[in-house]
């Protein structure tokens, strides 16, 4: 494994529509084709779909779980950090990605996208809180995560 | 000390404007003059106002600090919950309010409001975030507060 | 309420002995008796008791609530801080008190014990864990508060 | 990578001595000949040394970092978890273990120690505090590492 890897969280519901998970395995499979750690919530939804992307290309999953247990992780998760704090794990998703892209999300992804304004971590959006002109709007998931490497590089 | 006192939180930023903190200051009369507690994140700008109002009134004021000292905390606040978890105690802060209120705010403001609206816990707002229209918009101190009352009363 | 008051916290475990709860009560009114706010983990045993014994003489508590509800914190509880983070929640308590007086204990009680001796907080102990020379031994919850207080208001 | 890799967490001070080093290092190299995951607090002494003997071995290594930054990472940490949490991230290195080494340590590390047994997560001490019979005393890292595999192996 390559020391100081790109770091590429992705963050959206766990009741994901099909359209948002379609997108977010997508997601996951362009972050594992470009040689980058997924890093997620670990649940289910937008996180599990993009897990799933990533495994699909041999990707690593790392999933932040907010619960008290290694099998709350969905199924494509290598890597569960069980944290016990409940939403108080969000920051941590955050804090530990180089860049975010949100697919859709709903009140805990924008506690994320909050997050990651305020700590200065790039934020990619598809369809997804359009609270600030920092967050970049991007259409596909191969624009997004293209983006998020761009701008993940710089940062590393 | 009355057992379960309505406790009101009051969320904005540190570099609060002269409009802001003013009305901050008001919010936090307003709260002391109720008899409810008012929990904030314990530095300056809105929270330090809030709590200066507070006082002027006899109220009782509690800082949940982001950093590792009692006396990180401004100077209004009677008893300091020292966490050492930076901006993760942003959720302490809401998951310990029967109701906020919001005055302006920048990102970490938002990361409440959006803690706030996924766990259930009302919002009321001044000049903030408008990100849904659970927030419930007022134009004044008195009217945040008396809202706040209301909802919170409901929720003891 | 006096800015900056002396803040003491008390550790021990849920479900404590008669003995155990006796001397807990016989700390928490001791603290209150001194005019010191009590800071716990707000449930029950030796928290519950401790809390109890406090309000007996007129004096505030604080429970930091491993849980999601207000309503977990024992009846004696007059501000409970929510953390939604389980045992996390431990260093809290012990980062928030100017000493701490441990009664009896558990592993939770240890974890308590030594974060406050990697952070220099001061613990008193009445028959608790013997892992350090600088916990403090004593025999009675007066000594124990005594020496809180002593220590602590170095401390402040 | 497999699904539910067993977890490896080792635990101990950032000043250790050169034994404790030497134990460490052999400590991770085995954790990774093993083919599990090493996980740790991420920062220097024995973490460094166990996360080095991990990477000798080809194995992977998960840092929960209690700073801001993924550079406060010693430099054989594959993938830094970053918690702005301070030693509120203890408790994240145990959950998300399936059995934990421990070498030599001081309080943080007794935070760690107790936190275990606690929530259940079986220690292998090498030189490390004596507070629980729950503790399995080992005296070399092959030892200590082929006990937390036996042990961690009924875990998972």
């Amino acid at each position: 494994m390559k020391r100081m890897q790109t770091v590429i969280g992705v963050i959206g519901v766990a009741d994901a529509s099909d359209e948002e998970q379609k997108i977010a395995e997508q997601v996951g499979r362009e972050i594992a084709l470009g040689d980058a750690i997924l890093v997620c919530g670990g649940l289910g939804g937008v996180m599990e779909a993009a897990c799933r992307g990533a495994k699909s290309a041999g990707g690593i999953t790392i999933g932040i779980i907010p619960g008290f247990e290694k099998s709350d992780a969905n199924p494509y998760v290598d890597i569960p950090i069980v944290t016990g704090m409940s939403h108080g794990r969000n920051i941590i998703v955050v804090r530990s990605s180089h860049a975010i892209v949100a697919v859709g999300g709903s009140y805990g992804t924008l506690s994320e996208i909050a997050f990651a304004l305020k700590l200065g971590i790039p934020v990619i959006g598809i369809n997804t809180w359009e609270v600030s002109s920092e967050i970049k709007k991007v259409a596909t998931p191969k624009e997004a995560v293209e983006l998020a490497f761009t701008i993940a590089r710089h940062r590393i």
